[in-house]
């Protein structure tokens, strides 16, 4: 171990790959009231009733005096049994982006390669970059499936392919792929495959019951959009055992909080609430987009909990701007060498009329 | 990027340096009641009244349903104001352990060397373990001082030591190293000095100060121990705000959730708590130390919320499991080629009167 004496060079002290990145920007958060906020896919109404209740029993007496449990076990249990595998198949994550950050750490090693489909979760190629190591982007097809392209060797460059991931639904599009053709992926593949079903709760079907399956697969969810809960950071993976025991070694010791814990517990243990959730924001998620394709935008049929759409004359980030002015935000998302478009969140019915009441507006004085 | 077909061999899919180790142990976290729990340096009494407050407000209507500040302003500005800090010199975090994470991949990549002193907080190993970099481990003197080889060049080996990290007070000692000769080390390194300041709160000095004056200094602390919520999970690294500009980039977009930061908000700003409560802990401390010396163990003056003691004729082992019997966790730790001994967190008055009657019932057998 070389140890030299201090020199005032102008080399930056941080890894190379850190100094050359700019780090992941997540869609804005303002803090103060006043805005309708349908940028970064929050569920619009209020968490179960139960959450809050909890919250308060966790923080009896000295309970936040002394460390969560590493393991989240309540958690585990209880979502387990809800959602119909054993509790050793759970790994519980400070947010699903915690458990992503896990997986890269996991698998994927200096001189390897991750691959996943474009557009879609930005946050995926942060991961590489901070891990240093390549993120191959694999644009899906314009129907928004993956090209042949996506599973065939490739040997113009040696770096090995040591983890897949697929958001599915995927994000910005909504679009979902079926679970067979993911399980016949995963059996192509040389490493696992991660589903990341951060809005698998808003759709038809999921990968939950691939996972006993195949022992490629690992499912991750998030506890922020569809249980209404972003503001407490809570996510899972669901794998096999043995995987969920190789990353346990990667996670920090503690990284879910008591509270986070006690939270997320109840939520899901709330079926009624998100089966009622659901079927308020699938009812205002046909009604706007019903209503943006009557405006003349292209919209995907999503089955997430936010559309996205284009429009054939309107340039997309001037329509994000007129509305950011009206203290409306939406997401303008921008893919180098594919193009732009715009995503929009479920909101509440009384949002997204503030939204569409904007819209039309913006586009009649734009015609004009 | 070469993606082959999956042919079904018995190498591990994850990457070699995870599947060779063990994982981090944390100390023991029974979930039921009953312990006497003195394992994990938790502190003994209930936070600040303001923090239970706090934290309602905080899930009031639809707050929880959005996502949090992703640098917790609000937290950023009222430690500043206590610190006599800037906030942009304020990083939080998911507990310190988070932070230590983060720096650890902020700084140290492949082929590059981590220092640190040991006996200390064995978490820096899995660090580095997990990074896939070496952790190279210089034993303390015998006066738990940094020996002379802790700053000398080693030629031997050529991995650059990139990132050095002292714990200051240290665990398992409690003992504290002058900030001045911190700052002598700091302008001597290559690299960052990363001060753990996890008991800083307990100790006479810390090392905040030496911020301004060197952007080689990164001082950690953590809300657990000393503001007794080690159940929200939230730490802050303090340096020059060029530094916390790189190492935001590492972290998760949202890696503090809104009760943390509302929580930690609140306790950091009770200052009057914070100053009653290092009060009774080290009257307790003071308590607790010369009995365990009139029963002949060797304790060292501890700067913090634990004593670290041996015994010249027990077994550190069997006092260790003796107490686990009687439902009384301490800390039994045991470091490769350098010995063992009991680190005792400093609980309630009554909570050590248990554990001082049962070690002396113990000694009694023993010495039958």
């Amino acid at each position: 171990m070389a140890i030299s004496s201090s020199q005032q060079d102008s080399r930056p002290l941080v890894r190379q790959e850190i100094a050359a990145i700019a780090g992941y920007i997540p869609g804005e958060q303002p803090q103060d009231a006043g805005w309708t906020k349908l940028n970064t896919n929050e569920n619009p109404y209020s968490p179960s009733v139960n959450v809050s209740k909890a919250i308060a029993t966790a923080c009896e007496g000295r309970s936040l005096a002394k460390y969560p449990d590493p393991f989240a076990n309540q958690f585990r249990t209880q979502a387990a049994d809800v959602l119909g595998v054993r509790p050793d198949m759970i790994l519980c994550g400070n947010g699903s982006d915690d458990l992503l950050t896990i997986l890269v750490r996991c698998y994927v090693g200096a001189g390897d390669a991750m691959r996943v489909p474009t557009p879609s979760y930005i946050l995926y190629q942060t991961l590489a970059d901070i891990q240093g190591v390549l993120c191959d982007k694999v644009a899906f097809t314009d129907k928004w499936l993956l090209p042949e392209s996506f599973t065939s060797p490739n040997t113009l460059t040696g770096e090995p392919v040591r983890l897949v991931v697929i958001p599915n639904p995927n994000s910005p599009s909504g679009t979902l792929l079926p679970p067979e053709q993911l399980l016949e992926l995963a059996e192509q593949l040389p490493c696992p495959l991660v589903v990341d079903e951060a809005y698998g709760d808003f759709s038809e079907s999921n990968c939950l019951d691939l996972v006993e399956q195949s022992d490629r697969i690992i499912v991750t969810r998030s506890m922020s959009k569809s249980y209404a809960l972003a503001g407490i950071r809570f996510g899972f993976a669901v794998a096999q055992p043995a995987v969920i025991e190789q990353l346990a070694k990667v996670k920090d010791s503690y990284n879910c909080d008591a509270i986070a814990i006690a939270a997320a517990t109840a939520a899901i243990a709330d079926q009624d609430w998100l089966m009622k959730n659901q079927s308020s924001i699938r009812a205002t998620r046909a009604r706007l987009v019903t209503q943006l394709r009557q405006f003349g935008f292209s919209v995907v049929d999503s089955q997430a909990n936010f559309v996205w759409c284009t429009h054939p004359e309107f340039s997309h980030k001037e329509i994000y701007e007129s509305l950011r002015e009206r203290s409306i935000l939406i997401r303008f998302m921008a893919y180098s060498g594919w193009g732009d478009g715009l995503r929009i969140t479920v909101g509440t019915d009384a949002e997204i009329d503030v939204l569409l009441g904007a819209i039309e507006s913006i586009m009649q004085e734009k015609k004009q």
